[in-house]
């Protein structure tokens, strides 16, 4: 942290994020791994709080993900904490990984008078250490001294291993002629090794809403928003998301809820994108969007077989407007497609159509769109109403500096 | 060509292949891109040859690929020729794909007296510019006088594009006393855009064989070679692979000849390792072995999910023994895995073990190992039989120079 300089692509602040009725912060130096900075941040979250949370499908999930998915199914009323350490992921330690995280969620339970059942827990940075949670148990009274609605952003700092900068988003919303707020921080997806790309969100809501309800409205704005997003293709272990709603607007929120899904659904996208921004040696914003496909499912597979592909992510660090490479990606995805119907635009200039260059085309256009910073690559198959957009940076040298040269 | 230092993992020189009687070679400068070198070669193979050939999976095939498709499975028993141009790969090219291919294919069947479905050709360089196809034909009758059995080394290196060395391989092996001779050439996988990474490989040998035979056997072997090969997970439109036999050995060769079988893998697996060795910035050969899998299918998806992660690649890169990186890549690479049964080594150094770092693994062993020039990441999984081996090389800034840096 603070090795790499702040990415080209970061907000000019950390916004400025409403208090959410009903959850407070607390944040300590505890000495886990890194010095002289907040490396523990607890979020307590009053009774009557409902929880749900989505999770890495990995199959080599850490210790405190399993910890987590066995409590977020759950029913339960009285209070819940979330506490998550940086500089130590607890991910792949063994027995210990389970020891650790049991040592840290009974701590937490006795230390704030919790039941067990209702202690999120997680861990990011170094990995195949055992986690010191001595160290974070022995800073839990000090933490629920410290406890204040308005200290979010020290929390989203606090869970900061690599990144660049901190990530918060908010939105407000009328529900039934009440106002209803929500508020998220996230950090990622910074990989110096031995970390890994861990994303961490944390979203609160002062909504009134089921939990399941909750659960499946995280679980469905997931696949549009973390799901299409994608740095270097790479998966963490640990990838958490909790999302806690305290009721305390008294707005009642449901599945039918439009405005409510879409405000939440923007605070999500907008800390998707910043962990985007925040993608080791990033230089350029790139949001990929496919039509005209056989299937949506078809639409997503060859927007990240474009997002992920090396060619096309270096061809705009070298802001290159080589559509070739894109044919290319589409063609290996292994989605139905049909070379001589794509047709492919940069921005809003078409470059290829019926299977070759469009005759309109001077590269001169396409040259001068990929000197932006956030560029638009748009891809029409001309099969069906398939449709997805994701979002990824470019690969520059930046990228193998942070992930190959840390040990020269 | 010539622009970047040749790979350091080349060879020290060409191999001194043997005459493969019944086939002759020929190149010549036909100026279709590059000035100043030979860019077309044609290979001509006597009468009662057997042809066959494998292709990429591409949904959006070059040209000249697709009419290889078509002609390789139609018996034949004329003679055949195969002409590569290089420097243009008429792929994403519309209408005019057709047209190049097809002018090329009449001309040739014209000149040298064949049947056109025996004439078989493929096209690698620039895409989406119409290939100058008259340039090549009018070279036809020059490269027929030129013809000769000893040039094969010759037409290693007119097929190169942004190969940084011409590539060859081949074995000698009995069969009913009688020796049979495989002879191969290959190129890739340069990528300087806008060119792709084609893979271009020719295989020719003297023994008698059926022509379903000599298919199934060329399949079979490609999922073993040159499918278990990745530079940067991108997938070229043009990938051809051709076999000639030309049976003027007198050998026949059946199904159950293992020792034949056995040579022309041999054969293949060198060529693939040459083009890996000749990836992009490639400073490291990284061999990948999983066993233990659930399956053979569900071990190679674990080590293409290993050799195509950029976090490990960069590690490699870096001279990083970061077995964390590994477990990642199985975690997310979709095939069944449990964290806890994972061995990982590197070389014979046993780094981790029952989901953690092995006690005995100290980091100096790992590291020393990295700086080799030729890695081995075994993995055993520890829940079946499965195993899978497949190649690759290390992801550096040489490749993000090659492939972003040319425009600046």
């Amino acid at each position: 942290m603070g090795k790499y300089p702040t990415s080209p692509l970061a907000p000019a602040a950390f916004p400025a994020l409403p208090v959410i009725d009903g959850v407070r912060f607390a944040t300590v130096e505890a000495g886990v791994r890194y010095k002289g900075r907040r490396d523990v941040m607890l979020a307590l979250l009053d009774e009557g709080s409902v929880m749900a949370g989505v999770f890495t499908r990995s199959a080599t999930r850490a210790a405190p993900v399993l910890d987590c998915q066995a409590k977020i199914g759950l029913d339960g009323s009285g209070p819940a904490a979330i506490v998550v350490n940086s500089g130590n992921a607890n991910a792949f330690t063994g027995k210990n990984g389970v020891t650790a995280t049991k040592a840290v969620t009974r701590a937490a339970a006795e230390a704030l008078g919790l039941d067990e059942g209702r202690v999120f827990t997680s861990s990011t940075g170094v990995i195949g250490e055992p986690l010191p949670h001595e160290r974070v148990t022995a800073k839990l009274g000090e933490l629920k001294e410290a406890l204040d609605p308005g200290k979010i952003e020290e929390a989203a700092r606090a869970i900061m291993t690599t990144d660049t900068f901190p990530k918060g988003a908010s939105a407000e919303v009328m529900v039934d002629g009440k106002t209803v707020k929500i508020a998220g921080i996230a950090k990622g997806s910074g990989m110096i090794a031995p970390d890994m790309a861990t994303m961490l969100v944390y979203v609160f809501t002062d909504a009134v809403v089921e939990r399941s309800v909750l659960q499946d409205m995280l679980s469905t704005l997931t696949d549009v928003t973390f799901n299409c997003i994608t740095v270097d293709s790479d998966t963490s272990t640990s990838d958490t998301l909790l999302m806690g709603a305290t009721g305390t607007s008294g707005a009642r929120v449901t599945a039918e809820s439009t405005a409510f899904i879409d405000a939440l659904r923007g605070v999500m996208l907008d800390l998707a994108h910043q962990v985007v921004k925040d993608g080791e040696g990033a230089t350029k914003f790139v949001e990929v969007h496919v039509s005209g496909a056989a299937s949506d499912a078809d639409a997503k597979t060859h927007a990240m077989a474009i997002a992920n592909s090396p060619l096309i992510k270096t061809a705009i660090a070298g802001e290159d407007p080589n559509w070739g490479r894109v044919v290319m990606a589409i063609g290996k995805s292994g989605a139905a497609a049909d070379r001589d119907l794509l047709s492919i635009r940069f921005g809003d200039v078409l470059v290829a159509e019926n299977g070759w260059v469009s005759p309109d085309y001077r590269e001169e256009q396409g040259a001068a769109l990929m000197k932006q910073q956030e560029i638009t690559i748009s891809v029409d198959l001309g099969l069906g109403g398939g449709t997805a957009t994701v979002w990824t940076c470019d690969l520059t040298h930046g990228y193998i500096s942070i992930n190959a040269d840390y040990r020269s």
